[in-house]
């Protein structure tokens, strides 16, 4: 039998099953609790008790090794001893006993383990000697076993009744599953179970739900894919505490589906606990915003705000993110329909914050507004239409008719506070009408309690129409949807750059100790505008290359270990040919050699930094120079990354008004500099992975851009200091 | 008959409404409606059947030319038709009749009015006229009657059952009202009494909610004022839109009571939609943010989170207020004892962000914990009790204990996820137990839908236990809690500077035209540090004035009307005796005097500045010289400031690392710019309010400090342009 809730038949199920045999976590056809019991309260009873009390249809399989009766099921003393296929195995024995039932899983062909037990990584080094014992038992047969957790509380399929789970949720005595588009992947059980609660409670539908616990294998972003080839999948909601698949991000970012995750471990102190509770190695916090960012993934503040954005998901149209047109609510304009002037400006005040505007109406709006709504209220966005207007139905509809035909609104929010019962029901059927018919977004904000309109919430969400108690929620659930709308034009399928397989030219990697003349010669070879410069051998040679750099230079000591060439009086700027044979002896009295550099005219000193992270080579822009330590202002992104988004690196840091010139000085060439980092994310996607470069300062001139410092680190010595 | 609810008899009573009108608003011992009207659903209706319904026991006194009887009651045709006193009018006319109604309520003694009717300021300048009319119209008889309103939906006194408002909110069947301890006072209505709903929604109770709408007269500033005074009102919420009282909200922050406030128009577009509507001058959002938090006083971001904040205004103990004692929470530093790792990280978080700290645990606890938490658990912060230590009472207990004894813990977050039943009823009996013994605040998260355990909210209430749905809206709750208490020790009722009164020695006020020079000599005069300088009369006394300032100097040319001196050719740097004659002849020969003033040695540039606004005197303190433009990083706060807020102000912005030293530099002398800061603050309170006065940059030296340049602008030039 199948339990394919897309209504696939058998064969197209086994067919997926081999596609992705993530999907045995919720659709499997049959469901193995290995340690199962039928003593009341034990955590080997309850999933057999979740699964029939959610009403699974698949074949539920109980295993011990007395082939004792679980909950009216005969058990089996083995899963070999099984007559059907097992599609799903719960592990729910010691610790100690879980290398070998995964054994068994590999001998009866069980494509995937949901490890419950806890007593591996998450305690110590034991437990992750442990575990590893557990992926080689998984790794060792013919049959590759795909391992969930441990450490988990399970997997549920909503629209199958799978809840092949022991999660307290479950036993609630009003627990019920409310289905709905939304993946819900979490690393955590008991908090992840805890916002799935909540997301019941409040009707938001979930479709599948996934506890990945210590990760020994399968990992919420390989999840999180399998999710996003279910066809009713709408979008995807998680709770992660560490993110090392960039890749793999990448990949569900490319198939368009709308994706936020609450990322912990933003501060230090969270990261720490973080890391003792997970033991995995972390990506800098700065690196995990920018990834995300990037790959228009929307980062969650909290719990309340990750199912605030999943309620926005299902405005994205899942048909759309094949074609190439532009989304609803991708321009961020918002109209705000309102009765309550406050709501208004809270909801101005919340645009500004996110990022999106108020909508400026054209004037056929505004005159048409004007015929219906009366002098006292508003016909400036946001619009305050007046009690009398909102509790006319059809003065409410032309309204809303007249500000949604407006080209220049993206979104409608409408905004209420104390409605009771029939008012809502008209306001809610005409919002949902201008809805269909205008193809917009429409979004509202209640601020007021349920027991007003008891039937509101429930009107709205048959409606579509997401629903939040205050005008900050729901701006912000706005600004996420935007994001989600707005990305279909920019993010495509391209994978992450290839280190040492770059595809074009062949590039020049740099030696392991190269120094700043070698850095600079070797960027000089592949385009980058670095100084003219070369080593002068004696004072006549110094007169000689001052002349070649155009009669103004710079002496530097090239001497190995000299770090603070300056403090050592080893820079002489301005050396003309007159003063070259003076200015030679000094420096070469340290010892070393004597660089000799075109002297490059006052410009805006930035700096371009590669680092090496968890999830890529990490490109930093920012304010460089003199200025690095007291601005502290750089933008942080993950290669590759295009001209478009390195300019929107710049304009997020000071560089961006520095570039256009403080305090009377000339505009510099932001043009060149963007050129310049683009020409440098390029060259060194060809190196291998590991490097750090440092380029700083960058001085961009009012044309032209010279790269005046260039350090590298070869990748066996980096240390991921430059993390952030 | 009295109503006042505290319980004292008449005479008192009597006493209390002559100290303070406003009480009149909760606690009257009758109320005129004045516009009653028996039509059912009618707005003159309303106060009438919601006074009835909601057990109003005082006189209710339908006014009404016709003398018709309004829900039963018969009404009077005249105010002064009433046998006893009336404490408190609705006025529920038309717009152009209430200026008559109010002359009524003078006649017949009514000591406030609470108008409803809306069509006055709020829709333009006709309407700003008839609200003048009724303002003045209450001050035209012998006995002033306080205007509240108009356009404002009413006020509400919990515990009497007084509904003088005609909100929808009163009419819905479920509605009841939910007392407590906490002042609700809204400028707009419907927004207001949306949040009232929301907040009995939840079980926040409250003791009294006022909306005071167009403010002609009574401002919400004055009405928590008044509210400040009822014993039992243990906080206050507010939403405004515009604060302009400073010495209101300062009066209202010397005594004590927890106070928040959602204040609307934080954006350009929110403010400008905030004066559109309520036509009132806004003091600008940063200027506003400062005079909060200067004062102790929480500004909340949202709705949502205004009422996150009055769950913990319980935790304030009042009796306490008028003790100097630390307080229980003002430390900030936070226990988190959890069975969810990923709350715990979640908490971290949260923490961090709010400028809170993880208790560091001392090692008693450590050990105590050791020998209750299994090893699988975590001993340190955030603390892993393990689900079979909560699931067991005494150990639970024992754990508990053992944090709360701890003297480096100020608060004790617990954070639980799916919790059932009689689980959360043995946990919940535990914290309040460790809450009562302790002293020390507890704050619960519940990440778990409510029918889990339905009992738990009202458990956790009746035990005065804040709970919360997500670690980052309790550890916001907490960052408040900790702001209310930790202000005890810092707010005083010290009054606002007496502009032009000072009481200290006589202080000299600039001229208005006062030039740099006339600047710096009288800041010199107040023993305000300033270079050296004099004019130079000709060549030879040039070389005269740079011996006298040490044998460097810069020259300044001094013309009325040059502004861009620099770019005239009007300053020279590093003049020495030998250069001073050429030098002189250069300025000078700009048509205007020679100003030569030692070369102060290079240091750190900081600026200090002072503007007027709507609050009164703001002082700005931040990056100066070179970087102003770059890096535009400033501290604001409203004068008067004394060392401490000075030392903060520095420390918020990156002065404070340029102080310390970047790039190797020396530390500048951060005590002696503290010490130029406070003297100047101190001096300017003696001059007439309204000036502007801008230094910059004021160097900061390894040992000392210069005022290098200072711009004056006397009160009737300023333009407010320096608002930020």
């Amino acid at each position: 039998m199948t339990l394919d809730h897309t209504g696939a038949d058998a064969d197209e199920t086994a067919a997926d099953v081999e596609a992705s045999p993530l999907r045995a976590l919720w659709a499997a056809r049959s469901v193995a609790v290995v340690g199962a019991s039928d003593k009341p309260g034990s955590l080997g009873r309850l999933p057999v008790e979740f699964l029939q009390r959610f009403g699974y249809a698949g074949d539920i399989v109980p295993v011990r090794p007395d082939g004792a009766t679980v909950c009216g099921v005969p058990s089996v003393a083995r899963l070999t001893d099984h007559a059907g296929p097992i599609d799903l195995a719960m592990i729910m024995v010691a610790a100690t006993r879980v290398p070998g039932a995964i054994a068994d899983c590999a001998a009866a062909g069980v494509p995937v383990a949901l490890v419950c037990t806890s007593g591996f990584a998450e305690t110590g080094e034991e437990g992750a000697e442990l575990q590893a014992e557990v992926v080689a038992a998984a790794r060792a047969g013919q049959q590759v076993v795909r391992i969930v957790g441990p450490n988990c509380i399970g997997s549920v399929g909503v629209g199958t009744g799978q809840v092949s789970s022991f999660s307290p949720l479950f036993s609630g005595v009003d627990t019920t599953l409310v289905p709905g588009g939304i993946g819900f992947v979490s690393q955590s059980g008991a908090l992840g179970y805890g916002a799935v609660s909540l997301a019941f409670e409040r009707g938001l539908g979930l479709g599948w739900v996934v506890n990945t616990g210590n990760e020994a294998d399968v990992s919420a972003t390989e999840v999180m894919n399998a999710l996003a080839e279910e066809p009713e999948c709408s979008g995807i909601l998680a709770y992660a505490e560490s993110l090392t698949d960039l890749p793999g991000l990448r990949r569900l970012a490319a198939t368009g589906l709308p994706v936020a995750i609450l990322k912990a471990g933003r501060s230090a102190a969270g990261a720490k606990a973080a890391a003792s509770h997970t033991g995995a190695l972390a990506a800098g916090d700065k690196v995990v915003d920018a990834a995300l960012r990037q790959l228009g993934i929307v980062r969650a503040d909290d719990v309340t705000d990750l199912l605030d954005i999943g309620e926005v998901m299902g405005l994205v149209p899942r048909h759309a993110r094949a074609e190439e047109e532009v989304e609803p609510g991708a321009g961020g304009r918002v109209a705000v329909v309102t009765t309550s002037g406050g709501s208004g400006i809270l909801a101005a005040d919340a645009l500004e914050a996110h990022g999106l505007s108020l909508a400026a109406l054209r004037p056929e709006t505004t005159a048409a507004l004007d015929e219906i709504v009366p002098a006292f209220g508003s016909t400036a966005n946001p619009v305050d239409v007046t009690a009398s207007v909102m509790s006319n139905s059809s003065l409410f509809d032309r309204t809303l008719e007249a500000i949604a035909a407006d080209p220049g609104v993206d979104v409608i929010l409408a905004a209420f506070c104390v409605l009771t019962g029939k008012d809502v029901d008209d306001v809610v059927t005409s919002l949902s009408r201008v809805a269909r018919s205008s193809g917009k977004p429409v979004v509202v904000v209640r601020t007021g309690a349920d027991h007003l309109a008891p039937q509101a919430t429930a009107l709205m969400r048959a409606a579509g129409i997401p629903s939040y108690p205050t005008p900050a929620r729901a701006v912000r659930a706005v600004a996420a949807l935007t994001r989600f709308t707005a990305r279909r034009q920019s993010v495509s399928p391209q994978s992450a750059p290839s280190h040492g397989q770059h595809t074009g030219q062949p590039v020049e990697v740099p030696s392991s100790g190269a120094s700043e003349d070698e850095m600079k010669a070797l960027l000089g070879r592949a385009g980058i505008p670095v100084p003219f410069g070369r080593f002068a051998e004696s004072p006549a040679d110094a007169v000689a290359a001052v002349s070649e750099a155009g009669g103004r230079a710079v002496f530097k000591a090239v001497v190995p270990g000299l770090v603070h060439k300056s403090d050592a009086g080893g820079v002489v700027l301005g050396v003309t040919e007159q003063s070259a044979p003076a200015a030679w002896e000094q420096v070469a009295s340290l010892g070393g050699r004597v660089w000799t550099e075109e002297m490059v005219p006052g410009g805006v000193e930035a700096l371009v930094g590669f680092a090496p992270s968890p999830l890529g080579t990490v490109i930093t822009v920012g304010v460089g120079g003199v200025l690095t330590e007291v601005v502290h202002d750089v933008a942080l992104r993950l290669l590759p990354v295009g001209r478009e988004e390195v300019a929107e690196m710049i304009e997020e840091t000071r560089l961006a008004s520095l570039l256009s010139g403080v305090r009377g000085a000339a505009p510099a060439d932001r043009e060149a500099l963007i050129d310049v980092v683009v020409e440098l994310a390029r060259l060194v996607e060809g190196w291998p992975a590991g490097f750090e470069l440092d380029l700083n300062p960058v001085t961009v001139m009012p044309t032209g851009v010279r790269v005046l410092d260039a350090a590298y680190v070869a990748p066996d010595q980096s240390t991921l200091s430059h993390q952030e």
